[in-house]
């Protein structure tokens, strides 16, 4: 595939000069080419133009159409091959196996979202037909959840697949019946444009109609503010800081028509291993512990930062082991130049805290992340929250609490996190019930004795949670319930049925 | 039943004795007794509270007990008797006729929440199994809707018993699992006392939780306003004014924890009658058209406010004959005097815009509000699009089109609203097949040769629709689907049978 450089536009190209950016080697800083051209505001405008016109061809297309338009794109990304592989490896850093188990997963939630239109109950229709000789008459009434309009995504740096261009996000609002622009990351152009190529080239291939994807490539953040600022626009998906999550929330919240805004923008996902699991299984536990936040260079937004261990000798042991394998990871490069300025600026921030121990000495690597593991106490977690503020790369903080009491009172004062975690054992039992009503209220998923890396695609995943997790935490970016976000519940009231969508009839 | 003026915190009564205020005789402006007390902030942070402490014990009571609290509630309305009719009459002047028909839907909505809870399904339970034999080894994955935490409910004016204390937002909030602080509304103090009494009664007959509801009485917007920000409280309900509506939405975007808040603002509730309808049955439209705006004194969410009409002659004749009918309609009492100088406000401005022809002579009712009927045409509209802002009372602008084309352009130039209106004849199949394309985007329920007042409460109705209608698109008030505003999915990963809700066990 021969890269262009140029944003799509509905089926075309922009022809665009300036300005220039490029994507960088990840691990070296090079450039790679070809030179990416700024989208303009007119760009935007065609973009949204399109997308506004598409919109009700698409939306009324059968289901069958819309499940091979995703499978389509399934097809056609896999078929890009290995030179779709190396130039993400290129532009994030991220190891071959990594990478091709992102693809299998794109590619994947394309399908299995594919299917869920195809099988169509999740639209979920409801009918409650004409009562004539009810006082007064009863009319017939219909509902069904029926797609919003033009969609903005907004791509993440960290899953330069799976929730970028042809990610969960677009996948689930094409699937409701929406238009996409998707805002590409700079972090990964060359990844974008050729998961972009095969969206536009699947659509042309099964007659979507013209706009039903556009892709912007823009240095800054004009394009994105003033993307989701457009009036065409009908909801957002965004997946990424809390910063860059606020900025564009606050924008939306400055729009004359309010809509639905997704943001999937930090967690922490506390981990609670309580003395039972420790006593049981502490070196399993470490062994656990360290894998998950070092994987994919703690890069993930479910990498657990908070760890809740009890004041005892199994602890101080398990501890000790956590020390010996976090030492021993080599510093490794981040996805880019600024994810990795900001962790050496958290972690150095850290170091300084005096509420904190660093457990491990660190100091910034060049071009590559350290891992970084912090100890303080309950009591210095509950007098400093911001200690709970996410540190976005292998880095973790290990909080000692004195009892179960103190555990439960943590996990009370917790801000909302993606997921929790609980590892138990023998005895356990009451300190678990206590800690899950509290987690309940905390967080979109919890899990029993195991680590939070690893987010399944199927229709019980919850990848979500309340403020701050998400902007919306009713809402999940990850499997079925996904498509929720961009759908709303339509009502026809004695409609003739040929003026009703196909399921209400 | 004795009223006491007193707020409602749990199972207790505040003991206040300052501000003062009284419930009116909306009819002849008297002050009834008790006087009201205001609730305190004080008052406030203690329900708020007992809420916080309720909510894991109510949230994990079986169904069958979450039921058969909602059906107390609705027996102890239905117990109260007369002197709930004719509190609720005395203080909104609506007739009998009128608020027994809402005791009746309020009752009902009730029962029909708990039937929904008992039965069950609506939490959608998904589950995947685990696979161990899987590559990496596939966890147990199981999600269902949760309730959310304490819910704030506001008071609506025009629906004393269905969309007050005992109403839909609280019926679908406690069926949810949710405890709710309700503020009561000034303008029918001793109904919402009658009915929080009920409440009460009803919570501590079937052993609920003390904090499982509460019902504040205050003057002014400082406590509704301390409500919305308190940190306590999950999620917001609230039925009324555009301004209304945004000042309380304002305060919950400066939350530090953001929380998802419904508001049910405004909206005109177009109807579009095109040349087959008039053509075929004039007469009966006029007489629909007339009943529909001066139902309940126009003071209904659904009144049609806007009527697209051809410019031909059976247009001249409908607007004859609508004329006729509204002079003959008799200034009648408003809910209260706020909203009758609102509407004789907004009335009056209309009257002297140019772009607007007045049908019948208008002016200013003492204690009541005569109906109103204005004129324009499409470019009158178009050009002038604060004409299609409500006007909340028993008026209407009827506005003529000059083809479909036109008729079209209004629709795709129209704000969001709860409802639109389609009335159609031989010879106009084309146009309402473009009328429902566009009107899809613009309103929450489509209704055909019908009018948009008078709204089921069933599985199917959707009372909700796109910014400003409601400050979330996706969401209605009324029916069964006004529970998922009130929770969230949760997963559970790998859990032990005895962690999980009874549901996914």
């Amino acid at each position: 595939m021969t890269l262009t450089g140029q944003s799509i536009i509905g089926f075309a190209r922009t022809e665009n000069t300036e300005p220039v950016f490029f994507g960088k080697n990840a691990a070296t800083g090079e450039k790679i080419e070809p030179a990416y051209r700024g989208a303009t505001l007119d760009d935007l405008d065609k973009a949204a133009g399109l997308a506004l016109a598409a919109f009700p061809v698409y939306r009324d297309f059968s289901r069958q159409r819309r499940a091979e338009f995703l499978r389509a794109i399934a097809d056609r990304i896999e078929a890009i091959g290995d030179p779709l592989i190396h130039r993400t490896m290129a532009e994030t850093a991220l190891p071959e196996g990594r990478v091709r188990g992102e693809r299998g997963r794109t590619i994947a939630q394309l399908r299995f979202f594919a299917q869920i239109v195809e099988e169509g109950t999740w639209v979920d229709v409801r009918i409650d037909r004409a009562d004539p000789a009810r006082t007064p008459p009863k009319p017939d009434t219909r509902s069904m959840y029926r797609p919003l309009g033009p969609v903005a995504v907004f791509c993440a740096s960290n899953f330069p697949l799976a929730f970028s261009v042809a990610g969960g996000d677009t996948a689930s609002a094409l699937a409701a019946g929406n238009p996409v622009i998707v805002n590409a990351h700079f972090g990964h152009p060359g990844t974008a444009e050729m998961c972009g190529a095969a969206i536009r080239e699947a659509a042309e291939a099964t007659n979507m109609p013209d706009g039903v994807f556009s892709l912007l490539f823009s240095v800054g953040y004009d394009i994105g503010q003033a993307l989701v600022a457009h009036g065409a626009i009908k909801a957002v998906g965004f997946t990424g800081s809390r910063r860059g999550g606020m900025a564009l929330l606050k924008t939306a919240e400055s729009r004359k028509e309010r809509i639905p805004f997704y943001a999937e923008m930090s967690s922490v996902n506390p981990v609670f291993i309580l003395p039972g699991a420790l006593a049981e299984r502490g070196p399993q536990l470490a062994a656990g512990l360290h894998t998950s936040v070092t994987l994919g260079v703690g890069q993930f937004c479910t990498n657990p930062g908070l760890v809740l261990l009890p004041r005892n000798a199994q602890a101080d042991t398990f501890t000790i082991e956590l020390t010996e394998k976090m030492k021993s990871t080599a510093p490794t490069p981040m996805l880019n130049e600024g994810i990795r300025e900001n962790y050496d600026a958290l972690v150095s921030k850290r170091t300084g805290e005096t509420a904190v121990r660093t457990l491990i000495p660190w100091s910034p690597a060049p071009q590559a992340a350290g891992p970084a593991l912090f100890e303080t106490d309950a009591k210095g977690l509950l007098g400093n929250p911001q200690l709970a503020d996410e540190v976005f790369g292998p880095s973790t903080l290990l909080v000692r609490y004195l009892d179960s009491e103190q555990a439960v009172e943590v996990a009370n004062e917790l801000e909302g996190n993606l997921t929790a975690t609980i590892h138990s054992g023998p005895g356990d039992e009451e300190t678990v019930r206590r800690l899950v009503s509290v987690l309940e209220t905390k967080v979109g998923r919890i899990l029993f004795s195991g680590f939070p890396t690893g987010v399944e695609v199927n229709w019980s995943m919850v990848h979500g949670g309340p403020w701050p997790a998400t902007s919306d935490g009713r809402s999940t970016s990850v499997g079925g319930r996904a498509i929720y976000r961009f759908a709303r519940p339509i009502c026809y009231q004695d409609a003739p049925a040929e003026m009703l969508p196909e399921e209400l009839r």
